[in-house]
């Protein structure tokens, strides 16, 4: 069967190129960083060659800015933790209401443990936040906002270089969750008022168990793992050289090709987010219809259940994501489309194609052939009134 | 010029069939284990698998036990913390003076932070833990003993299941750090009361950048990373497949030839260790006499220093390491070899051996032909005198 995957904001396909980069470090270049012989140095090298490539993706002003870490999650955790430890008693966290789990999860932990108080900023119907609420919660407690920049749901983008520059002026650290925003959208780090940022090289055809901080020289830092004294001493455990080269390789790639993918993406995703709703009766498409990841499509069914459907393209080889969460046992829709206020007839129905380097046209015309029939069969019986009236 | 790894305490080449069982998972097995289709699936299995190879290899009795993480110190940490939440309002934690930094610079940081009070247990010359005053430290303020199960420089064995029983009988838990133990050494950890138990996979021909925390079931955990479910909910972020499946295979390995490398490292330590002492004047080996990992060689040369002895060493592609720390920038005694109170004339001079699978009888013998003209000709002329005494 033909495999269509359409899961580039879960995780991609490590490039070929990358792995290759990647080999030797797993043979016979084994060696651990912090070891003084010829072993160690070709790894110390390797990992610095990564930490520019790293730089030189988000247009940090110095490699030093770049602490590895294992991944976005830890990315998150750290930097939240950090500014907390660093302007305390300032107490107050600020994020938005679609924040990926790995800044909602700690949030929630902070606050029920008395640690923090925490801010969720709306957002309104296309994605966007809600800025004025912004600024009503940013105060001289406030010690962190967090804001993604591009959302892995939706693919929404937030201006987080403006939502920097009130966190600034309000004396607090600035953090974005930069992990499906990097690669596919510029970055130019330096440039900003942004204290610390969130990657991860997964998501950029790079390995998995891989990420990075940002910290901007000024800003202070906690580690979140204490160890010996990699990462000069922000992160202690032996460097994951494999990974990390990998990481750097990918960076590479992706800001080499930055322009010219989104622009193939733009159009790929465009004309299958076109087909949909051309075809399906009642489908509308979420997230800011401009301010959007150009490989992102998340798109609502009236009156289907998206698991349902999902499993379905499954069995047609379609890989792709439901707007829906496994919490505590049951699937529960998106907290992403809820803050959004998605209608109540298209919440469970919401799909989401994330479109990468390995798809083409035939991929779209596969799902576009494939996708209307699902839908119209699951809506059979109970939708078929809809339907005909949609029609 | 021959190279001859002698640091398999650092961390290890990874074994080319544990590369072989990661490649898929690097290549088309790309899916997040959190996916719904085939991609996912297969992810999922993989890291399932994995899991009981990790499970068998310190035969824990199930394996939702075993929580992956980022490696040893990620480990630690967690282990440490999630202990002090857990049986707050105790908030004091039990070390031995020779722990990890991984154990020791978190425990600084609380205990500068107000936030546990730390007992840090002395060792005897031979690096044996005072079980007296463990005994006597321990209490109804106990929240967590951290010992570790075998030094990472001196190879020293703490007897780990009789400490435990002592942890539990105080009604505290009992982490141990047995990354340097773990497929070196047999480990029951079902039989035993440990709570606990840190793993990390490059120690043991796996990749790095992967690890493992051991939670006995009924042990009460809060997560160190929030994010995802991952883990059953008690580390988020995107499993690191293909390190996850190198970790496993490397475990499986590691146990099936557990006993036979054993014998096999020891014979060549022991021709290694007896040449030295027996060609070298004023040499002298630390650690435990006789509950020492069989791979482990700590020696220390007498009026030497040791990092100069390293470079010549690495000049004749030897590669070890000394006994000395990067600390602030300028080489520092180790703590371990201070802690077992290693006399000044010897201090500077150490350096370790640690032998591992690529290591044979050739290989001892290029050390033994190598290394004591080194030793001498640091010894001019300043150490002149001595060696004569010495002689
Ligand atoms: C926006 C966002 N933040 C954080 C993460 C977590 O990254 P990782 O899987 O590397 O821990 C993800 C992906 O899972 C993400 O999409
Ligand atoms: C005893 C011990 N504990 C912890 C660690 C840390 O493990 P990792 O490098 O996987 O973080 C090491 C090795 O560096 C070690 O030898």
């Amino acid at each position: 069967m033909r495999a269509v995957y359409l899961d580039h904001n879960a995780t991609t396909r490590i490039d070929p190129v990358v792995v290759e980069a990647m080999l030797p470090f797993l043979g016979e270049s084994f060696g651990n960083p912090s070891s003084h012989h010829a072993f160690g140095e070709a790894a110390f090298s390797a990992v610095r060659k990564a930490r520019r490539q790293v730089q030189t993706l988000i247009g940090a002003a110095n490699d030093s800015e770049i602490v590895f870490t294992s991944g976005g999650t830890e990315s998150d955790n750290t930097a939240l933790l950090s500014a907390l430890a660093a302007l305390a008693p300032r107490n107050e966290i600020i994020v938005s209401a679609v924040e990926h789990p790995a800044v909602l999860a700690l949030c929630e932990r902070l606050e029920a443990e008395g640690r923090a108080g925490v801010h969720r900023i709306p957002v309104d119907r296309c994605g966007r936040i809600d800025v004025a609420a912004y600024e009503h919660a940013l105060c001289e407690r406030t010690a962190v906002v967090s804001f993604m920049w591009a959302n892995n749901e939706t693919g929404t983008l937030f201006p987080v270089e403006t939502l920097a520059e009130k966190a600034k002026a309000a004396g607090a650290l600035f953090h974005t969750d930069a992990v499906q925003a990097a690669g596919r959208v510029p970055i130019r780090a330096e440039e900003t008022a942004i204290s610390m940022m969130s990657l991860s090289a997964h998501k950029i055809a790079g390995p998995k168990g891989i990420g990075a901080l940002y910290v901007r020289s000024e800003t202070p830092f906690y580690p979140l793992i204490l160890g010996g004294r990699q990462e000069r001493n922000r992160r202690g455990g032996t460097e994951n050289v494999p990974a990390i080269v990998g990481f750097g390789e990918a960076a590479e790639r992706a800001a080499s090709r930055l322009e010219s993918e989104a622009r193939r993406m733009k159009a790929l995703r465009d004309r299958l987010e076109q087909g949909l709703l051309g075809t399906v009766p009642g489908a509308r498409v979420n997230g800011d219809p401009t301010a959007r990841l150009a490989n992102t499509c998340n798109i609502a069914f009236e009156d289907v259940d998206g698991d349902g459907l999902l499993a379905l393209l499954a069995r047609e080889g379609i890989a792709c994501s439901s707007g829906s969460a496994c919490s505590a046992g049951s699937m529960q829709p998106s907290h992403v489309l809820q803050a959004m206020a998605v209608p109540a007839s298209h919440l469970g129905g919401a799909v989401r194609f994330s479109l990468g380097r390995d798809n083409d046209d035939s991929d779209i015309d596969h799902v576009l052939a494939v996708l209307p029939p699902l839908v119209m069969r699951l809506r059979q019986p109970a939708g078929a009134r809809k339907v005909a009236r949609a029609g």
